[in-house]
């Protein structure tokens, strides 16, 4: 049984509301007793002795009124030390394969695939202006951007299935799973660096334009969307092929990966931030594929729910 | 190991890109060697010999080109047969908690809350007078409102995310997940009963329009947003709890479960729809729960990844 698999199986321990009991490979779940509080549910008899009860906290102390009263489970890694991260949990966590062809390209071949390609291009010169060689200034705030795409698609996916009352071939929870996996990206970045005034202001305003700009082009062409989806990811395994030599070359310092990092990765304690940048780079590959296949897809006439999605393939 | 965890032992092996090997209890997965064809991918040596590749299908026969030529994974079930479904996965499924209160009421207390309990109601009259006693009807297009707000939910706290350079405290995913599980329940429904065009018809105007309503909200106030889903889901529980009292009493045919139903909720094979119904009322229950929690964290003056979400929480 995969790792991935080990940790999987901590879910229903979780869902389950069970009290503390061992978990697997010692990861250890507790729960407090299902209780009610300071709280808002009038029907429930639980509240008659409300008073009694222990409220939950946030990780500063504040209380917080639940009404329903499930407190946060308690995940402990192996060591014992807690889970820390509550924006993913053990499961989410994943050993990418880093065996794919970063340099593979798709060839522009009609008007669609060049008007993407050329976009893409012509949008890469003033990025590359910009940033020159400041990777990790580069790097976070790409990941802004490239969460933006499969969030976009996977909801109006969502809609339309709703809509035409019919399967998505499972290209919605993909489309999710590709934004989910570059805020991650994100989430490890901002670890290592913060975002100074000027570089939030960037990001404000590129996201309002970029989502907007991206909504459109997906409900006009959705073959050009994720066309267009597939050659930034193919720009953003460049720029990070590029931080790998610099860090290589010493040119940019190779400090200790962050924690949350180590856990979404599973990657050894002692990894540093060139490993973090190789997975990741990986992940913007897998995208990339996924992105050119389902416009590959819907250039030949096909509907996306028509080919099943590549799930949990990263 | 619960069932829950079996199932989701299937996820690395599937991802894995492995020849076809023996899964667990008995499940089955095989994937075809990894080739390329049709290929649109340029850069690959795999494309020499591409006429000597066999291409992948879909369901009808149609030749789908993939870019990248990853094979959909074939998953079969413990009694040989093959997994059906491309719009949830094995690890998608659970057995759901039934043991939630289903009378529980958020009594509104405060301005916010008596205007969000007072739009539900005002919108439950022209609802319950059209629909009357049409379940199937009144369910499907149900569903079909009740799958937005989580889309617009997650979504918006996505973005948000990604702008502020911070974490979500998992409420990113439990929303997407309160979606996706809205929108299963529509797959199972419209295995019974197919929307006539005028259902069709209300079901694109009343999105178009309570997208718009719901996502504007959702800006200006989250936690009012997050407590008209609340009320939203209580009368979706009234109402699966009138289509219960019927099929008990013999108005409503007590049909077989359709089979999406019993592999999603992993039901007895000879479930009925009184099964479906009584799951999918313990499913709303859930997700009534979690956005009045919402609303009240935010009430009290908290945001919401200061909690951390129930996640896995059906």
């Amino acid at each position: 049984m995969s790792s991935r698999s080990i940790y999987r199986t901590l879910r229903p321990m979780l869902s389950s509301g069970l009290g503390t009991g061992p978990g697997v490979r010692g990861h250890i779940i507790s729960h407090l007793p299902t209780v009610r509080f300071l709280s808002s549910d009038t029907s429930s008899p639980a509240n008659e002795n409300k008073q009694a009860e222990e409220p939950v906290r946030t990780a500063d102390g504040k209380v917080i009124s639940t009404y329903w009263g499930i407190p946060p489970a308690k995940i402990t890694k192996p060591d014992g030390s807690a889970w820390k991260w509550n924006c993913f949990q053990p499961w989410d966590s994943y050993k990418p394969d880093v065996s794919i062809d970063v340099t593979k390209h798709h060839e522009p071949i009609n008007f669609t695939d060049k008007f993407a390609y050329w976009t893409v291009q012509t949008l890469k010169i003033p990025v590359q202006l910009f940033f020159q060689r400041k990777h990790m200034c580069h790097a976070m705030l790409l990941e802004t951007v490239a969460a933006v795409p499969g969030m976009v698609g996977g909801m109006l996916l969502h809609l339309k299935s709703l809509r035409r009352f019919e399967h998505s071939g499972g290209w919605i929870k993909a489309l999710l799973e590709e934004a989910e996996n570059e805020r991650m990206h994100l989430m490890t970045f901002i670890e290592l660096s913060q975002p100074k005034w000027y570089e939030r202001a960037i990001v404000f305003t590129v996201q309002g334009v970029f989502f907007n700009a991206y909504f459109l082009s997906y409900v006009i062409s959705p073959k050009l969307a994720h066309r267009i989806t597939g050659y930034l990811e193919e720009e953003a395994v460049n720029s990070y092929t590029e931080f790998l030599k610099d860090i290589d070359v010493g040119k940019f310092e190779n400090s200790p990966a962050p924690a949350i990092a180590i856990d979404y990765w599973r990657l050894p304690k002692d990894a540093t931030l060139r490993d973090v940048v190789f997975v990741i780079r990986a992940d913007e590959a897998h995208h990339r594929d996924i992105n050119h296949y389902a416009s590959d897809i819907q250039f030949q006439g096909h509907e996306l729910k028509e080919a099943p999605a590549p799930i949990g393939y990263h």
